[in-house]
């Protein structure tokens, strides 16, 4: 149910000419895509079906373009190999989104840390040693780059691999004071936005992003988060996705609490520490929830070639070869049966991903995520 | 399944022999009342059937018996009116109890709020809170007398309605600081015990004690609890014995949590106010889970006399009226429709409940708990 991605610099013009246009949201691409075979066909259409959409022009998607290529970033589209399979699952995925960094780590499983601005420091540390912890075990960090416990979980995981998701433009760092962050993010993790380059976030840019922050997640772990704070708008919105919700409990006492004793409540897991984290998600290695459901922990798994998941996920091929991939070197067949590809089906999933800069061969017919 | 209650000084000295008598615990006690007709025939048998039991001799009982009399203590034998239905419902009920204080308050539906000996100050205000929250609803708060949270649930709830249940004698008070205020629970609440009067609790002491708490209760309340801690146990048996658990969460770095984090990861109810305890335990007025299921808060129940239960709980008849009755009168007829009793056999019973001083009779044939 989507356009195909775009081939070139022309294509991917259309496709941030049709989502820049006013009125064009993420839902309203997509119906545009069950409806017209191109963004330019929707482009042509949309005068005359909604006459109240006033179309992003050529220049203004243009002057985007340059500004993403000037900054070093890169745009990914829907349905293309760097796409998330997890974020592509949610109601409402971004049709686009600018990347700053390793688009890679994106694919790998990944869970989200968030929390409160004003964390103590007995939230921040925890937040730290939860995201050391994920990410030894294999895990991708995500978060939202705020202050407290978004910035502490993002610093932990700098050496094993974090996302930060911005509320405006992937080159607009919220809160300022984050930049040597920011920039140490870019070097060794991956920032991404789906709003234009420069854009300044603005209120109602934080549920927007948050639900981009669950999309790419699993799971998502509240570390303090007071009643009606943005950070429950994310549980609630991994809740809506399927996702897993754990958080952290506190004292009743401790208003920086209530919000994850409020969510514990409803049912959401309790979490003392990564092995909690890890004990509800399962193994890092199996493809996201959305794609199949988790084995229960204590049946028995049937041998799987190069300790790869036995049955491949939906989605494109491409798509699907990079979700079992990591930085750890597998076989060319054994990707094949965990796939479930022909040979010839993965050789052009790889090609396409070695174009995209995704993978890396390596001597004995072994590849990795790049 | 148990002996007759005694009816006179004698026979109460023959049950203290037996339950006195070296090798004799509550469970032994209910096999030899499943054997025999009364204490005195098992004390006559046992020297024959159980030859390594020692006996306690009536010297010693008459001598407990008169140091109760001298320190104004009441006791009470399984089957009789005062003992509580929901004491005699755990597997191991004690065969008799001394009290202290208001042997009426026991009857009424209680809950026991425990927790660690060293409690942060906001942890014993918390318990502090919590008592008052659920006297004012009806509830009596039982706990047991230790430094931290017991002390402040104590309290806390003298004026509504408090059970300390003792570790050694119930004249003996553990820990000695807590003179005073164990003089004031026997003043308007009331202290209870299984052992001997004058008894200096050990280590064994404690566990033991921890079953009748929970058992005189519809529900535990854990308020800070390391782990391996007394109050966990307390909560394990409260599980056993099919009562509700529950559990103040804090942060995961407080060792004080630990107990209570693990215990709502296992399924116990997160308790943050007294709301939460009156929402896990449906509402004072009806009798105790154990005697009949409650019923779930949405059906919608239908009208019964003066607010009263609409099916007795099952018991002696005398203990199944004492356990609709509360410090509310109800009259004649509402409690004979309540208790499922034919006239006569109320009136019997409520003979027997003034005997033991357990109701006041009001003007307009009212019946309330003393």
């Amino acid at each position: 149910m989507s356009f195909a991605p775009p081939r070139d610099d022309a294509g991917r013009r259309d496709w941030l000419r049709l989502i820049r246009s006013e009125g064009v949201g993420p839902r309203g691409f997509q119906r545009l895509a069950e409806r017209f075979a191109s963004p330019a066909e929707a482009l042509a259409a949309l005068p005359e079906i909604a006459p109240r959409v006033r179309l992003a022009s050529a220049q203004e998607a243009e002057r985007e373009l340059e500004a993403g290529a000037g900054a070093g970033a890169r745009l990914v589209c829907f349905g293309e190999a760097a796409y998330p399979p997890a974020l592509a699952d949610i109601p409402d995925p971004p049709p686009v989104f600018w990347t700053l960094g390793e688009p890679g780590l994106a694919l790998r499983p990944c869970v989200a840390i968030v929390g409160a601005r004003n964390a103590s420091a007995a939230g921040a540390r925890f937040a730290a040693e939860l995201a050391r912890g994920l990410g030894e075990a294999g895990w991708v960090v995500v978060s939202g780059l705020a202050r407290g416990v978004d910035a502490a979980a993002h610093g932990a995981a700098l050496a094993t691999g974090t996302v930060a998701v911005h509320a405006g433009g992937v080159d607009v760092v919220y809160p300022p004071q984050h930049a040597a962050l920011a920039e140490r993010i870019a070097g060794t993790g991956l920032r991404m936005s789906e709003r234009p380059m420069g854009e300044q976030p603005t209120e109602r840019s934080f549920p927007r992003r948050n639900r981009i922050v669950s999309g790419l997640s699993r799971g998502v772990v509240l570390v303090e988060a007071a009643e009606r704070s943005g950070s429950l708008i994310t549980a609630r919105m991994a809740a809506e996705q399927g996702r897993e919700v754990m958080a952290t409990p506190g004292a009743p006492s401790d208003p920086r609490a209530a919000g994850c004793n409020a969510l514990i409540r409803d049912g959401a897991a309790l979490i003392r520490g990564a092995a909690d984290v890890l004990e509800a998600l399962g193994p890092a290695l199996a493809p996201p929830r959305a794609a199949r459901p988790l084995r229960p922990a204590s049946s028995p798994s049937r041998p799987s070639a190069a300790g790869l998941p036995d049955a491949p996920p939906d989605g494109p091929p491409a798509a699907r070869v990079a979700a079992l991939l990591s930085a750890a070197p597998v076989s060319f067949d054994a990707l094949a049966a965990a796939a479930g590809l022909q040979a010839a089906d993965l050789a052009a999933a790889l090609s396409e991903l070695e174009l995209d800069g995704l993978i890396d061969r390596r001597p004995g017919d072994l590849i990795a995520l790049a």
